[in-house]
């Protein structure tokens, strides 16, 4: 039952801006492989980071803008950071990842399109307990430079993996005992509803919410509660930290 | 005590149901700009609205369910009114505008940069039942194209107030009797914090948080409960969205 592709054939990550290089450098640094500059070093947390890479052996390259420019596309202030990282290749590499934590938490994501989105629910997963995130391989956002810059620093801490078949994902987790609640605005109120652990969070695309397939693969629906004002519904990304936070809560609660 | 200037942007605002729409043009006539119609007229007060509509030279736009559906996604009856919305000018109009609700919430962003934020902040305000935002008029986010895109039509039904001095502004509001509360680490947990209402929740930057001239003049900081994973926090628009479901799961509970 080998239903489950390797997401990216390289191996490592482009890490981006002042920020993420040097919370990464911190917090991961036996993964950081190079440290790319292309700026001066008299600002204090460019000092910092290189301190932290000399510290941990983290090879230095300087770089002309140009150069930088040419690997990293996004708003990089000059410094970039290569990492090694293993991304999990299947379900199984994922769960054991994950370890024996018995109450899990897994976000999947029915083909949402904005690296933005990908990148906050990234963060919010890391915040609120999610042990890792589901994509489908194809008609989805990936985990672009974008996304890894607007998760600001989580994506190196929730583990993200690409799937081949997302409906054969979700009937292979159910096998193995997770609960799956998909997000719809035609579910019961998220407020009285009572989550059973370990769970698969399913969130639909920006533009159509849960695909027909998706939807007939939950075991409950759940909607935010709302207000009546004509808004239609939350950003996805929002959507998502609420939901995450009411089953944080609910396990709080429980524990 | 002049000390709230006005918006250069022109909101307006979508009314609906058969009820609403025909006071509206009844009372409020000159603001009215277009009535949505997705239903026959057979029906004795839809054609009341019609001549009302034709006699104050409001314009007329058939439509069909689905549409209406994608425009309104309350109970609408077939029937909508676009009015004209003048941001307001003060906090006075502001708070005229909201009308005699009691239970209250607006929220103060604190120099907040992204307009994708913003955007967002607005979806989850009119989603959840937030009257009103408050930014300071520099070194803040405004109400640019790109926020009120992200905002999915939310920035036409929340009101924006731009203010010139954001401590001026909650000093008048705790006058008035609104309880101040901040978004902060240091703060208590969400998840326990029972909150009163008329409230105004501060949300600071996404780099630095709630400046400590804001945080002074707070009642109470309160903070979203985190998994232990070395990620500082969550978005600006997530954590606001987190918040003020919070804060409508409260006070569902307690209607």
């Amino acid at each position: 039952m080998k239903k489950f592709q390797p997401m990216e054939k390289h191996n490592f990550r482009i890490l981006y801006g002042v920020h993420p290089v040097w919370e990464a450098l911190r917090a991961q640094s036996s993964r950081a492989r190079e440290l790319w500059l292309a700026r001066d070093d008299r600002d204090a947390r460019i000092r910092e980071i290189l301190k932290l890479a000399q510290d941990h052996g983290v090879r230095m390259v300087r770089m002309d803008p140009q150069e930088m420019r040419r690997r990293v596309s996004g708003n990089h202030q000059g410094v970039a950071l290569r990492m090694d990282c293993p991304a999990p290749a299947s379900l199984e590499d994922l769960l054991g990842e994950i370890g024996g934590k018995a109450p899990c938490v897994l976000v999947v994501l029915d083909h949402l399109q904005d690296p933005q989105n990908l990148g906050a629910i990234l963060r919010s997963a890391a915040c609120l307990g999610a042990s890792g995130i589901l994509i489908p391989e194809r008609r989805s956002v990936r985990l672009s430079p974008g996304a890894v810059k607007a998760s600001a620093g989580a994506s190196e801490r929730v583990p993200v993996l690409s799937v081949v078949n997302l409906g054969q994902a979700l009937r292979d987790l159910k096998e193995r005992g997770f609960w799956v609640y998909g997000a719809d605005r035609a579910g019961q109120s998220l407020a009285g509803h009572e989550f059973a652990q370990p769970l698969v969070l399913v969130i639909g695309s920006e533009e159509s919410g849960l695909r027909p397939s998706t939807r007939s693969l939950c075991d409950a629906l759940v909607a935010i509660p709302q207000s009546e004002t004509g808004v239609s519904s939350l950003n996805a990304s929002a959507a998502t930290a609420v939901i995450l936070y009411e089953i944080f809560r609910q396990s709080g609660k429980k524990a």
